[in-house]
């Protein structure tokens, strides 16, 4: 039975990769702690050098973002995330995240629930990121160079 | 403070409208219950003739799905969901709905996380339903037929 | 990998048995659909004669009630739950059911998040039931009945 | 409508204080930033010194920590979690944690679903926690300190 694969775990943090968040940009990198296939739910690291700018999206459920290190903001809020902040992002609310300029790299981690939405200026679909995208992402990076992969949809 | 507007609450049956399920369908027709504006969760009861196929979709979250009446199956399963079935539906796993010929009616309570997204036969998005389409459309079609709207995005 | 073994499935009516819901009830029935043993939530069905008072309890998350069949209310609230609504219970809120006496059994669908915590009149905690309890009783149940248990627990 | 007055909002580290996590220890200190009133979800930093045992509990559902600084194990584990790693707790387990000797006070972000219950050695339990109980504590010793409390409650 699946209960008996199932028990309280620790993922290193050394035990994952950072990944080029490809393709959407080659400077920003993610590292998947926890990748849930049943509820959609995305555990990970996202790194941004100062002064990135991300596209416009949003997310099908809630997003805590924890900021460990820089200082970000959403084109859209006067507020401006720094470190030791919690960002609770609200189901289908959409931003475009900022990078400050003289903050040094961002470093944040963020738990995601369900789909990542790019949209265009005219809230046109351009790009869905979700827990089967992030699996094909890291099971690619880890072919490519040689690393045998965890089993990050696993809970055990 | 938020959380002395929030308690345990009814929401009758006779209190909510059944609303068409446009543009989507004339036929179809979808009752919602609660949309919920921080976790994107929407609790609607969905009715459609015997024999109606509805898009190819996936949701980016959870489907739990209990049967009522008439029988239903998705193309890319073999099973049938007959009345007082559960059908437990896991985040970004995408199919095709049909009603059975001879089953009568279809009606069905769905508690659904996050967006559901239809997807041409290209796996291209076609569109997005979740909180937000579901709380305009009740709120056009209250406006239409001079009803005044609950707040079905309240928790009291 | 986990996610290889998640897909979306069908529990039918008949494929899981109503079990007396002891030792709180000799004539109080619950039917388990799935219990979720990483997020533990529950889906159950519920079934209970006119006039039935259950102990006053909370819930650790929140709860979805479906009401099929009788009438119920929470001695703590003035509204009363009937055929076709949907009751949304807030987490930590705690209240008293009590089916009516006068419209037969009670048969409502649950979808309940987390720990079901039962209370004395001093707030003291008489017992606690969730996704591991369940399945001891439903376990139990098939043994002594010389049922093949399904796993609830899955998804698939 | 409750859905206008949601929106992604920041909690900045200083705006929310550290408070003893009384009657459990003097010397573990708490930081609450969110407080979730409907589906009882907790947002908040543990800081624990060296050494520091604290009571066999477990929660009802999920716990997801973010270790900052230090290295911490639970007793029924091997592993030991240390600086940015995730551990992911599953519904329903028990453990006993407890701070190494060598490495510091912990400092931990923790995101909780539900209850926390705290054990005796009899599986009795001895004390809950959850989001009432953290905005009873935030509240008074917001007033203790004569601190404005914020709305932890809120989504905005």
């Amino acid at each position: 039975m699946l209960y008996a694969n199932i028990e309280t775990a620790v993922i290193a943090d050394d035990s994952v990769p950072w990944i080029p968040f490809a393709p959407y940009s080659d400077t920003v990198m993610v590292k998947y702690f926890k990748l849930d296939p049943i509820r959609g739910e995305v555990v990970a690291m996202l790194k941004a050098p100062a002064s990135t700018v991300l596209p416009r999206h949003y997310h099908s459920g809630t997003v805590i973002v924890y900021t460990i290190q820089g200082e970000w903001k959403y084109q859209e809020h006067d507020w401006v995330a720094t470190p030791g902040s919690i960002v609770y992002e609200t189901a289908a609310s959409s931003h475009t995240p900022q990078a400050s300029d003289s903050a040094g790299d961002v470093v944040a981690l963020n738990i995601v629930s369900g789909d990542l939405v790019y949209l265009d200026e005219n809230d046109k679909v351009i790009a869905i990121e979700n827990w089967k995208t992030a699996l094909e992402r890291y099971l690619a990076y880890c072919k490519a160079n040689g690393i045998t992969p965890r089993d990050l949809t696993a809970f055990k």
